[in-house]
């Protein structure tokens, strides 16, 4: 696969933010996991797409890790308002390499959690938004 | 917390589809994840909010897991179109107790990948929903 058709690295997205480093990838995913406990993000899931891929498919792909974070308070808060929430939780941040670049995205929550279409959430989602891009710029 | 005050167990949802059971939560949840398999669903994180939340905030919660749940072939051609679209990944399906029904739920992947706007991604998110669909029937 080329990657180049696919994504450039300066490419914006509509459901979250991305930054593109210079960084090993290896590097980038340790810098990201400390700046999510910072945050007050505990990682709950930890998913290798590559390893994944190479087992399930036998494909070869590129060094791609789903870290699933989650704050616990804002996840309990946001769980009494809309039992159902879970369906969206954890949250997801990425890394990955391309282009000889590693990416660190996270999901839009505000956008995400809006598809709800309850009001109750909107607070806990901006606290979301608003770590989570400091996160992506402490890295 | 008064469950009834924040869902009723018929209550339907914008972003997923759900079942009432009058099974004991431990046997939806484990129909659930035969029903996964039977539909090409690996289980690739499971996420134990009663525990978490028992652990991270001393509270009690009622039984609720998070399945992170994915066809390797349907994400495999997913992140060729979209290598972004791990901000979704996997797709959950949850399973939990409420006014002594066991609920299990599963995402609308229709309208979450919509929110990346990108059509090349309808395909694969059509075929995901029709088969959590049918996981919901076979519970």
């Amino acid at each position: 696969m080329n990657l180049a058709t696919v994504s450039g690295v300066n490419k914006s997205i509509q459901y979250g933010h991305r930054r593109a480093l210079t960084i090993p990838f290896e590097k980038a995913l340790q810098d990201t996991k400390e700046a999510l406990l910072k945050e007050g993000f505990g990682v709950l899931s930890e998913i290798n797409v590559r390893e994944k891929f190479r087992e399930k498919l036998g494909v070869d792909f590129h060094n791609y890790v789903i870290l699933g974070v989650c704050n616990p308070l804002l996840a309990y808060e946001t769980l009494q308002h809309e039992i159902d929430i879970g369906l969206f939780l954890p949250c997801n941040v990425i890394v990955y390499e391309v282009q000889g670049h590693s990416v660190v995205a996270v999901i839009d929550a505000e956008k995400m959690l809006a598809l709800a279409g309850n009001p109750k959430l909107e607070l806990a989602a901006s606290v979301v938004n608003e770590r989570l891009q400091r996160v992506l710029e402490a890295v």
